[in-house]
């Protein structure tokens, strides 16, 4: 297992499941998304209150190879990197099943920063991420 | 079938099932919330817009009895009727299948107005939907 | 506080909240769902395995009032006590925001249980939660 | 505008909408995938039913740049083609905000199909979608 800045345990919630009884793909997005905005909170930063503030993180990309189909009752955890490209905050996101760590999801989630709804160079990523960001 | 004083054609698109394989239950709240909207339009007026002006109808009260399941393939028609109570806005909402016009769903959905966060004596209501509500 | 029988902490995601930036209606009744799941999971049965075996439970009529709104960043418990009436298994489930145990929503979930599609008597209820359930 | 083989206009619905007042990210993929869906029926098949058979189209990666976010009463269209690589079958989703035709979301997105579980080589996507597959 590689190392990881971050990571979120979850557990499936049966809604989230689509006919097939898998979840549903677009949860997978969903869940990368909580477990990004449960990292600003750890760095110190609420995604709803830096909206109130005109800062908006959005996401510019999102790719997302699905390797096994998460089930009702089944946990997992979301784990998380970060690295600076140019403007873009990018995310590298993997899921895995509790408790055998099996592969899920693998994502890759860029984003940026917009200030009054205009493209920053993303130093307030920098500034949020500090301790996570390389020098 | 009595009448209504609106009415949206929708279709059940897959991700609203859940692995029962029918329309999960939370989702005929979002049938029904999106047909109030709708009709807002049709009213001349638009959710989005209202809550920027610090304009916004939440709900207070939902009751939803389910009576025969959507599942994937189906079309259906939300209907609605509105009446003044007190303060509150009350929509009444049936959803019905496509073509057979079975009755899926009867909902009713009290909503009040709330001005930038203060309880209003719902005036607002009167006015959108003179044309709709019964003196 | 009066006494439930089972409850179930959970945090607000982002994706949950619409643009009036708090938790939309329609989450409140998967927030419950989830939580009856829960129950059902500690009560020694599992929803997906249920349904692979012909057993549905599912919800006959939903009543939530709303009263304080979850908004971004918030924590909160759903505390629900189970009662038999007839064929139905009733939810009674209330949400409250975390620390400050402010009421945000007041549920009232009637659920049937279907063998094969076919409606039961809800013996089978009676099993599962027996430990639960009044003599 | 380059040509697509199939188009399914659809409407924002406000509950997609997030705290920053535009479609959340994880909705473009839904709505990709009931654009998908409805093309299958188009062609004469039914997810839902197709799953009852035993075959399951699944995504196994999918890739969308978001390029200009859909807000609230906006409508859009979503417009595709698809092609075969080996024993995927690819679809390139492309979303325009209507009337203006705005492009808002590129999506690819690679579907393998699974009969009983397992992979196969796809023929079954020759068969249904042999009209618009170039020899």
């Amino acid at each position: 297992m590689k190392e990881y800045q971050f990571e979120l345990e979850m557990k499936v919630r049966d809604y989230e499941c689509d006919l097939q009884c898998i979840v549903n793909n677009a949860n997978y997005q969903h869940y990368m998304e909580h477990a990004r905005h449960e990292f600003l909170e750890k760095a110190g930063a609420n995604f709803g209150q830096l909206h109130q503030q005109g800062i908006d993180a959005v996401v510019a990309k999102v790719e997302i190879e699905y390797k096994t189909s998460l089930i009702s009752g089944d946990r997992f955890v979301v784990k998380l990197n970060i690295a600076r490209e140019g403007v873009k905050l990018v995310f590298f996101e993997d899921i895995y099943r509790l408790p055998d760590l099996k592969l899920c999801a693998r994502g890759k989630v860029e984003s940026v920063c917009l200030d009054r709804g205009r493209l920053t160079r993303g130093e307030l990523f920098d500034e949020i991420f500090s301790k996570w960001l390389k020098k």
